[in-house]
Parts: C-alpha cells; sequence; structure tokens
C-alpha cells in the first residue's frame, strides 16, 4: 500500500467448501475465524475491527446485519465490525477493506472474513439470489440469470478470437485437477475433457462443468502492519496493493462483452501500486465463475493479449508445474464459490502459497509473489491483490 | 480522527423522505448524489472512491451489488464501489469507513452514500425483511418482530425507571413538530400527546405514532483531507470521530434491555478520540426507530444518567430552543427512516445545522459541534459520528 503503514497478512484459512447442511451461517464463519486466530497466534480479544463480506445472506438465510453477527458468535463485541457486499466480488472488497483500515493508522489488528451459506434455498432459487448482482431493472427483470449472460461472453470471445470448446473444457479439467489434490476443494473428482464436452448443457455453450458450484463456505485473514505482524509470524505476507474497480452491472452497457474492464483498470492500478511487472508474478488465483471468465481474466489482468490465454490453457501453461500456474486450489469451478467468501479464499490459498505450505502436487515451488482476482457479477466489480513474501 | 490526516466534510445532501412511487433505487441515490456533487463544486470526475450504505436491496428490490449499481448510473466508473450493510446503521457505517478511506491516505475525494427503496414491497414484507437486522436463527425464526423487541425494551424501561407512557408521546409531539419544520421529512403534520396515546396499538405500550415509518430516500456527503477540502468550501465540517461498536444481535444475551451497549462503547470512545466532552455538544441527531429508543440513547451516549431522559423530554429541554435539542429534522419518526440512508441523511442534518443553513425554527443557533447516533437492529451495531464546525 503506498502509505507509511505496510500491511501484511499474520494468518489465513478457510473452511471446506461444499454442502454443509450441518452448519449454520455462524458455524462457519466461526469454524474459519477459530483457525485463522489460532495460526495467528493472537487471541480473539487482539482484534480490533472486523470487515465480513457477505452477498446475500438476505436472500439465502434471511440474514442481514452480518458482520455484528459474526463479531458477536466469535465473541469480539465490542469492537466495531460491518458487512461489505459487491456480488461475488465482497470477499475481495471486505480484504481491500480490511487493509484500508489498518493503512488509516486507526487499528492494528484486524480480521477479514468472507462468507456464504448458499444451500439453504433451492438451486433454481440460488441462481435467482445470485441475479442480485446483475442490474436488476435492465437485466433479472428481463429474465437474464448468470449462466446466461457468461454464455454470451462466451459466444462472442470464441467468435472473435476463434477459440474452440476444447478450451473451455480445458479449464474445467484443469482446475479439478487441481482441486483433487486440495483437500479444501468442493469438487475433488478428476475429469476429461470428454466428460466436459458431454455434460449437461446449461446455456449454450456453457455446459455443467463450464459452472462453478453452489457452495458453502468460509475464509477469514489476520491483517496488521507489517511490523506488527513481526511480532507473530516470521513469515508475514505483505500485502503490496488491493485494488477495487468498478464496472456497468449490465453486459449491454460495456464497451467490449470480452473484455472486463473493471479487471484491467484494477490491475493496472495495482501493479502501479505494487511497483511490480507480470513477470514478476509467480501464481495466480482467478475469478473462473465460469470457464471462460477464467481466459478472460488472464488476459485482462495483462498476462497476454487478448485471444491469446487460449493457447497458454491448451499447451498446459497453467497447471501447476507450468509455466504460469492459475487456481492451484481448483479455482471457483472446482474448490467451490461460496460468493461471499470466494474473495478471502483466495488470500487464504495464495498465502498457503507463498509460505510453501500448499499440499504436494499443487504447490508452486518458491512461489515469491501472487496475486488474486475477484469479480462481482458479470465485471460491475473486480478486486486485484498482490501480496508478496 | 486519530492520525495525521484529519477528515473534513465538503458537502452531505437527502432526498426528501417518502414513499417515491416514480423513483427507483438508482433515481434516489443520484437525486442526492447530484444535490451533494453539486454543493460541493466537484465534478464527478473528482470522486476516487465510492462507499455506499444499505441494508436489504436484494430482498427489498431485487438488487444487490449496489455500490457498483450506483458507481455505474453517476458515471463514477471506473473508481472503486462498494456496498455496507449493518442493518439500519449501514449508512453510519458507510460513513466511517468513508472516513477510514480519506485517513488511509489512499484517496482525497471520497463519496458516502446511502439509499433504500422499501416502499416496493408490502407493508407486512417490510417487517420481515426488517427481521434480517435480528439474530434470524434466535428471534425472527420465533416470530420476532422489531416493534416488539423495542416493546419490550419500552415495558421494562418504563417499569424500572417508572416511567408514563405520556414520555413517549412527547418524543412523538416533539419529533413531529420539527418535522413539520423540514421540508425533507416524510411527515410534516404535527400530532398532540392524545392523538398519539389513542393511535392505533403496535405492540403493546407501543403505538403507530411510536414507530418510524417505512420510507424511500437517500443522502450523500462528500468527505476529502481537512486541508483539500478548505479549498472546495469556507465552512468544512470536521470529522472529530466516527467510531462503530458491536454487541449481540439478540436482545436476550444482553446485560440489560434498557441499555444498548454498543451505544455506551461507541460514545465513550468518539468522546476519546475527539478530545472532548458531553458538554461541548450543541445538537443531536439519534436514532428514534421508535420513541423508546430516543430516551434510552440520550442516556447510553452519556447525556444524563439512566432512567434521567424522561426528565429532559418532559421538560422540553430536546426541542430546538431548549438546553439539548434533539432530532432537529424530526427524527426517524417524523423526517423519515429509509433504513440504509438514514446514518447519512443525519450527517447531512448536522452538516447543515451546523452552517446554520437549518429552515426557521428548527435551526439551531450557533451549533458549533454535533453528535450523530446510527443504530442497526436492537442494538448490535451503534454508530457515534462527532462533528465540528
Amino acid at each position: 500500500m503506498p502509505n507509511k503503514r505496510e500491511v501484511a497478512i499474520i494468518s489465513a484459512a478457510a473452511t471446506k467448501c461444499g454442502e454443509h447442511w450441518d452448519k449454520g451461517i455462524k458455524d462457519l464463519a466461526w469454524e474459519a475465524g477459530v483457525k485463522a486466530v489460532d495460526e495467528a497466534g493472537i487471541s480473539g480479544k487482539d482484534i480490533e475491527y472486523l470487515v465480513v463480506g457477505n452477498m446475500s445472506g438476505g436472500m439465502f438465510v434471511g440474514q442481514e446485519h452480518i458482520g455484528a453477527l459474526v463479531a458477536d458468535f466469535l465473541g469480539l463485541n465490542p469492537i466495531p465490525s460491518l458487512r461489505v457486499e459487491a456480488a461475488c466480488a465482497s470477499g475481495g472488497i471486505a480484504f481491500s477493506q480490511g487493509c484500508l483500515a489498518v493503512a488509516s493508522g486507526l487499528y492494528d489488528i484486524v480480521a477479514v472474513g468472507g462468507v456464504e451459506k448458499m444451500t439453504d434455498v433451492e438451486p433454481e432459487q440460488a441462481t435467482s439470489v445470485l441475479s442480485g448482482a446483475m442490474d436488476f431493472e435492465w437485466e433479472a427483470y428481463f429474465g437474464a440469470t448468470f449462466p446466461g449472460l457468461y454464455a454470451l461472453m462466451a459466444k462472442r470471445y470464441m467468435y472473435e478470437y476463434n477459440v474452440k470448446i476444447e478450451t473451455l473444457a480445458n479449464v474445467a479439467v484443469k482446475n479439478h485437477f487441481h482441486g483433487s489434490l486440495n483437500p479444501l476443494a468442493h469438487f475433488r473428482n478428476r475429469i476429461t475433457v470428454e466428460e466436459a464436452l458431454i455434460s449437461p448443457m446449461v446455456a449454450d455453450p456453457l455446459r455443467k462443468y463450464d459452472c462453478s458450484p453452489v457452495s458453502d463456505g468460509a475464509a477469514v485473514a489476520i491483517l496488521a502492519p507489517l511490523e506488527i505482524a513481526k511480532k507473530y509470524t516470521d513469515t508475514p505476507i505483505i500485502v503490496k496493493a488491493s485494488v477495487p474497480a468498478s464496472d456497468t452491472l449490465s453486459l449491454l452497457k460495456r464497451r467490449d462483452i470480452c473484455t472486463i474492464d473493471a479487471t484491467v483498470y484494477a490491475a493496472n492500478k495495482a501493479f502501479q501500486l505494487a511497483h511490480m511487472e507480470r513477470k514478476d508474478i509467480d501464481a495466480v488465483e482467478v475469478h473462473d465463475c465460469f470457464t471462460i471468465a477464467e481466459l478472460l481474466a488472464i488476459e485482462d489482468l495483462g498476462f497476454c493479449k487478448k485471444g491469446e490465454a487460449s493457447k497458454m490453457v491448451n499447451e498446459g501453461q497453467t497447471y501447476v508445474g507450468g509455466k504460469f500456474p492459475v487456481n492451484m486450489d481448483g479455482g471457483l469451478k472446482a474448490s467451490g464459490h461460496p460468493v461471499g467468501a470466494t474473495g478471502v479464499k483466495q488470500i487464504a490459498e495464495l498465502v498457503k502459497q507463498l509460505r510453501g505450505e500448499a499440499e504436494r502436487g499443487r504447490q508452486v515451488n518458491g512461489a515469491e509473489v501472487g496475486l488474486a482476482h475477484n469479480v462481482g457479477g458479470s465485471g460491475g466489480t473486480a478486486v486485484v491483490t498482490i501480496l508478496s513474501r
């Protein structure tokens, strides 16, 4: 962060993603919170500020006021607490807000959480709740769904850049492979290109294996000024930048539906603040709510030119062990997408990678700098965070 | 704020509160935003960060992702935007987050908005949406409503401190009187104690005139570091402190249901940060979602001992022109309670008061320091803000 106080992560932790029938939203937040606090070696009493990312507690479980709910359930009263929301980028936004709180000089130890309990509603209802992330009056009202919007993007992208459907399948196959090595992943099964290509159609050209699942889950990170973080850990992870950006909620108003301009803007700004270049990045977590989104992200983040991500994917460069590892945890596709938690879960994964603590087969060797990319809606919000060892 | 960067308000504005059948959530935000930007003498392009308080866009109008929505509709892309939520304290929390953004040194000109469009659902459904602010599993699930919870607090308070029902009515009469002088108020009719006492029972002892209305409305404040604010206005309003605090969401877990501990904690901390005492405050906006809440607020903020607010109210001290003016705009009761906007609307009112620009009859003469108090739920969140000329 470009200010006097450098922000660092002491610890970060996530629950397993999945269908947690035995856990409510409080239990999920508690589980991730206790893990993070334990790992940090702090006591709950040390926490001075709490930010919780949550997209739709109201519509999923009838519960708003989730900042205070989590503070209450974790025994953190009377510290300030709040929920922040930017659709599926709620977690990333929570993280950037936590960084602001530390950077402001008003708070030293700050907890950033993300939580979503999605499976208490029927699957069709989940799709309708998620439509709250698009422009209600101009998109949802007319029957648009997110698979439908991303399908439009995919169709156009495939046409513009002559990309074959197998490329999308390759993204899914790679992410399921990484997920198979991640004990916290929602899906741990490996799949083949053939399986992906014959899976049920959701919204042409997107099939089941192109879509991230509806998941329950939570993640928590503990932040502090670097100097204080060093007292708690020998391996503080430094926040070089955490930048949100906005764009139109509705796809119809975009300059180009194959580019998420909020990602472009946030990435450029983040690299500028971090004084880093694309080649400095060793490991990347991107927002692959649909397989097409992973391709767009790689390009919009500036790691290759428009239309060239398919080559990287088809050549296997995005596997751990490849030239440019993407979504080492299985991405949203396989590790799960508990919408409000996803952005913080990505941070927890990067912290693991930068500390060399990821499971065998999915650890990027010697990773020193990582980037997380979290998107809300079809690109109305994007958050880009750069972390370094 | 206790940091190197002193935060100030350049301008603040609110829409009229009421049933805005002809306006959607975007239109309300736009109206307040344009007023604030115009008053500030800035251009939209100068705004670097946007925080929007909104409680239940998802359940009221199917719309989440309201930070980006407002950024989009106000032409602010690609700046960072987010929605923050802490039930009915969402506006207050948004304001305190805006202050953090300025204080962090990362952003200079920050817009803080609050917006709620509540009247698109049936009144009974509004009550159910608002229940999202309580502990769903331990309160709402069992049929609790907010009038019911505050009625419990009122009953106990009247019993403990030997307070008569006329005191509650006096709060309503005073707030309707102030509201009658405020062109932006939802209700501009004056009422009598007799009218209040025979109005329909909602939840014993609370009657219709004890309850704030379901309102549509929005408010926006423009913040900057003091030195920059001075370039835009001769009367910057300085943010001496803006402090949120948390408590249990559910009333059943409270130490004492006649005290909102989050208010006590936030107020003590705010006065400490502001280096001020209670006697320094000239004008107060408190969170009177129900008349009982105004009595609790005066006491919990430390302006008198527990049980003594009724004397102040019954003696007429809380009128403009009295010793201790409270809710000069009519409070939530008469000026309206568009839940996510209320906290910012209070700030807009204080800015008006501290600049001596309130309407005749409701301007506190020579007001130099004001305090705003915003509560979420039955006290799970409280935000106390101290502003000075």
